[in-house]
C-alpha cells in the first residue's frame, strides 16, 4: 500500500483525479489530490509559481503526509520538482506524467513549442485577469483525442482558465537538479500530441531525459488519460510509484 | 456513420484497401478508395502530381461526395493535402496514415532519407518508363516486416511500379498550410521502418509535427498494416476520423 | 523451426537467457546461448573485444552451427556485428535487441550518453580488475523498471562485473557496414530507459537507424525483458527472426 499525492496540470483542479483516485484506492492505496493555488473555480488567478508550490506543501503539512509518491501531470511537473526541493525527506518517489521537467532557470512555457509561446501571452492579454483558456479545437485533438466528442466537450466544460504567471516565471531548480536519493519515474502516454510528439527539443521525452536515471512507464492514451482511461492510468501509476 | 475516402500510397492501387473497407463497412461506414492516376495495372506512368490530385477530385465530384474523412497513406499524404486545397468545403477531417506531410515547396522524395533520394532516380532510369519498383528486400523488412514471408511475397506481387514524377515534383502547399477549419489526425504504426523510425528530420513524426494541432492515434503494425491487420487499422481509422 | 544463437549483453552471462530459451524451444526452435569471454562468474576480466567475438565464433564452430538467427542484446550488438563479419555465410539473420550498433571506428561507450562515459572509467579504476559494476539504483529504474523490487534485487544478484576494455575499444566495423545479404531486425522494448529514450543521437533508434534497411519489432518491456517477460520476448524474437 502506498500513499499518493497527485498534482494536476494547467486548466485542471484536484477533483479531476477522482476516477483515478477511486481506482488507486481499489488497489489499496491512499490518495490525496489537492487543488493548486489559483486553479479551479471561483478563485483569484493572481498567483505566482511559489504560491502554487506552497499550496501543495501546506496541504502536505496540514495532513501530516510523509513517505508519499508525488505525481505531477503536465505543468504540475514543475510544481512537484519544487515541492521535492522543499520537503525532500517526505517524498518517496517522484512520478512525472506527461509532464514538464523544466531546464534550470527556464519557465514551463520556455519548454513548450513556439506556437504556444506566442499564443499564451495573447490569450492572457485578452482575458482581463491575465489567464489563458485553451481553445476547444486544441483541447479536442491535441489533448483529448482519444475521447469521443461528447466526452471531449464534457471535460472541456470542467476546465478553468490557467493563470499565466506560473507558466512564464523562470524557475530556479538548482536544488532539484542536485537532489539525490529520490528516485524518479516518467509515465508517457503514447497518443499525446499536446506537445509535439517525438520532438527532440520540445517533446515529452526531452523533458524525461532531464531526469537522468529514471523508470519509464508507457501506456496508450492521450494527455488527458485521467478522463479517458482512469483504470489503466491508475494501474500504470501503481507500477510507476512502487519502490 | 462516416464517409471515408481512402487514398493509397506509392506502388499501391485502390483495391488494396479492400479488407480495410470491408471492416469499416461492418462498423457502419461508407468507403471509397479510388485508384490514383498513373497507378495500378495497365496504365501509363506518364503522370505528374497534378494529375494524381485531379484523379481524386474528379472521383469525388463524379460521385457527389461531401463531408468525408479523407485518408492518405504514405505518399498519399501529399495527395490529400492538395485535394484539401482544392475542395476544402468537402473535407470533414484529414487523416494521415504513416504519411508524408511535405514541407511547403518540397517534393515527397525531399522528405525521404538520402538513401531513397539516391536510389529512386537510378531505378527510374533503368525502368524504361521513368518508374520505380521497390526491391523485395526493402519491402519485406522495412515495409511489411509484420507479415510472414508468404504474405510478404503475395502482397509484393500486388504492387505496380511507381511513377517517379509525382515523388520528385516540388509541391506548392501554401494554401494547405494556411487552411483553417479542417481538423487533422495522424495515425502512426509503431513497427514501420519504411522511413527511419524516430529520425528527428525524416521520421513519420517529423511529418506529423508539420500539421500543427493534430490528433495522434497509434497502433502496432508495419507500413503495410492494411495487408497485415486490416481489422485493427479499420478501428483506428474510425477513431482517427471521428469528430 | 529456426536455430537461434543468443548473445548476452554487459553484466550478463549465457544462463540469463534460460527462460527465453525455454519459451523459444516450446515454439519449436533450437537455442544456443554461449557465455561470452570475460563474462559470468569465476573468470578473468582481462579480455578484449576480439576475445569476446572469438568466444562466440569458437562456440559456433565447435557446435557446427550454421544458418542461424544471431541475436545480440545491448552491448552484445557490437559482438554479433563482428561475428557476422567473420562468418557471414553462417548467419541467416541478425537480430539486435535494444542493442548497440556502433558507428564504424567507435567504441560501445562512445555511443552511450556522457553520464556513462564519465562513470564507467571511474568505476573501473575502483574495481581492482578494470571492471564495472552497475549501481543498483541504475539497474532498478533504468534497466529493470518493469520488475517489482524483489525481482529487481534477485536479478541484480545474478549480474557479474563487466570488463571495461570491450566497451571502450574502438571497433573497425568496415566489413559489417559493407555486408550485404544478411537481413537485419531490431527489437525495441518501449519501456527501456537504460539509454536515454528518444534521444536523437544516443537512443536505441539512433542505433537501429545505422542498420539501413531493417525490420522493426516492438514490445512493452524494459531493457531486461528476458527477466520480466520471457514469454513475450520469445514470441517477438520469433517474429524478428523469421525470413
Amino acid at each position: 500500500m502506498s500513499l499518493f499525492v497527485l498534482v494536476h496540470g494547467s486548466w485542471h483542479d484536484g477533483s479531476h483525479w477522482a476516477d483515478v483516485a477511486e481506482h488507486l484506492e481499489k488497489l489499496g492505496h491512499e490518495v490525496h489530490s489537492p487543488t493548486v493555488a489559483g486553479h479551479g473555480t471561483g478563485v483569484s488567478r493572481d498567483v505566482n509559481h511559489d504560491d502554487c508550490v506552497a499550496s501543495v506543501t501546506d496541504y502536505v503539512e496540514s495532513h501530516n503526509l510523509t513517505d508519499f509518491v508525488l505525481v505531477g501531470h503536465s505543468w504540475g511537473g514543475s510544481v512537484i520538482a519544487r515541492v521535492a526541493e522543499r520537503m525532500p525527506e517526505r517524498v518517496r518517489r517522484l512520478v512525472f506524467l506527461n509532464a514538464f521537467v523544466p531546464e534550470n532557470g527556464s519557465s514551463v512555457l520556455d519548454m513548450a513549442p513556439p506556437a504556444y509561446q506566442e499564443l499564451f501571452p495573447i490569450l492572457a492579454k485578452q482575458s482581463g485577469d491575465n489567464s489563458v483558456m485553451l481553445p476547444f479545437e486544441v483541447w479536442r485533438d491535441a489533448f483529448v483525442g482519444d475521447a469521443d466528442l461528447a466526452r471531449a466537450q464534457e471535460t472541456y466544460g470542467m476546465l478553468t482558465p490557467e493563470p499565466l504567471n506560473p507558466t512564464v516565471e523562470k524557475l530556479d531548480l538548482t536544488v532539484f537538479y542536485s537532489l539525490t536519493g529520490i528516485p524518479r519515474s516518467y509515465v508517457l502516454c503514447n497518443e499525446d500530441s499536446a506537445l509535439p510528439p517525438g520532438d527532440p527539443k520540445h517533446g515529452y521525452l526531452a523533458n524525461a531525459r532531464r531526469l537522468g536515471v529514471f523508470r519509464l512507464v508507457t501506456l496508450e492514451g492521450s494527455h488527458e488519460v485521467m478522463f479517458t482511461n482512469p483504470a489503466l492510468l491508475a494501474s500504470k501509476l501503481e507500477f510507476a510509484g512502487r519502490d
